[in-house]
């Protein structure tokens, strides 16, 4: 009997064959080669988060759309549909990008079709870039995403921040910092921006709640009375799950 | 007797309403409102730190240019010509990029026509932008930056890393955050990459060489064999001018 591809041995690439590089821009995107890496998608306030949540809770499939008009063929077809601006739910939809609508019974074995501010746009973006793996990371997966990094046959990695309207921002960063900081044995620092993620955080580890209470996005989720999306997007390893973009859609 | 503009009483401006924020890349100036703020250009390793240098050595004027072919009609009227591409000067020209080709006594009273990979790119991207002022910043002449925009009249502040190629880089980013740090008290943080580039500088301040030992660009000179360089570029307040650009071409 053949090994399925999966379990077939490869020879292990040494770190300083693989490469660890951060995008902190959807802007930036052109200047990354992703076409043999493996494209980490983070936007953890809130996008990355509640798609981890809604797969924990047994969503089927995401589609991520940029628009959202983009949303009426899906919805007619019967999925559920999210939809975020400016970090408030868009009139007309049930679901914004709180982490807490994607908790529900209604989410086990739904097809949702999602648009947000900045995450479903560099997810896209990625795929216009010609990435060879795209994957959806934020701390409730973090862990998953790291041990999925070590393994892959790919050669290197990219974090993609979906920032904020192609502005950096710290919380993205910082979990790309994270990331950096959980390969440092399994790859090199690609480029200077992983360096500086992997110093933001670990500036901020100890108590990254702290260190976040001034970023322009908190803030303003703040501002809107969101502050127990805050805490819950920050904690670790809560839904270990593995969305990857295939064929236009997300899938664990 | 009237007073002249400069010593007219103005009107202070408090922390509150002033604004820092940091361009990590040229690739994001799109994002940045510069028509109210002065536009600090960074390019520590090595254009503006040898800008500074020239204008010290008694340099008359810098034409920057973004091609080697603009420098043409310059050298046609007598001007001194440096460029430099991939850390290298390029081949037909008696300078390149190191702020040693700029103490001699040629430099006095001389005009000069420069373009580099990404200094003269970042200056003439943030004029393309409307920017209503800018400077140009390096180590050599930290404080006299930070002085001249506590005093600006203009209500805001970017720091405009140049980067490489578009690509973040750790030197710029670590000199936004020195002045960040100098200018804590009249400015506020205007975005994320403010926080980032001061928490950077918090980290690094106490050795900077050592910080920087891994940056892409620092190893790219040392393998060059152009260690000084990055000694010489790192020191703090050695070249205390203000270069300003105005009519296409940087006076003091």
């Amino acid at each position: 009997m053949q090994p399925s591809p999966s379990h077939r041995p490869r020879q292990r690439q040494s770190r300083e064959e693989r490469s660890i590089r951060v995008c902190l821009s959807p802007a930036l995107i052109p200047y990354f080669k992703l076409t043999d890496a493996v494209v980490v998608v983070i936007d953890v306030l809130r996008a990355t988060t509640s798609m981890c949540v809604a797969f924990d809770k047994g969503a089927a499939e995401i589609v991520p759309v940029e628009t959202i008009e983009e949303c009426a063929p899906y919805i007619a077809q019967g999925y559920l549909a999210a939809a975020e601006r400016n970090g408030e739910t868009v009139p007309g939809f049930a679901m914004g990008n709180s982490p807490y609508a994607f908790m529900g019974d209604n989410i086990r074995g739904a097809r949702i079709v999602v648009t947000t501010t900045n995450g479903t746009h560099a997810i896209r973006g990625a795929e216009r870039a010609g990435a060879a793996e795209i994957v959806v990371g934020s701390f409730a997966n973090l862990n998953r995403v790291a041990e999925h990094l070590r393994q892959s046959p790919l050669q290197h990695a990219v974090m993609l921040c979906a920032g904020w309207k192609n502005n950096v921002n710290l919380e993205d960063t910082l979990y790309a910092g994270a990331l950096v900081d959980a390969l440092q044995h399994d790859f090199r620092l690609g480029d200077d921006a992983a360096t500086t993620a992997w110093t933001l955080y670990q500036a901020a580890q100890k108590d990254m709640r702290y260190y976040l209470r001034n970023s322009s996005h908190t803030q303003r989720l703040l501002d809107l009375g969101l502050e127990r999306d805050v805490k819950y997007c920050l904690h670790q390893d809560t839904h270990p799950v593995l969305p990857v973009f295939h064929n236009g859609r997300l899938v664990l």
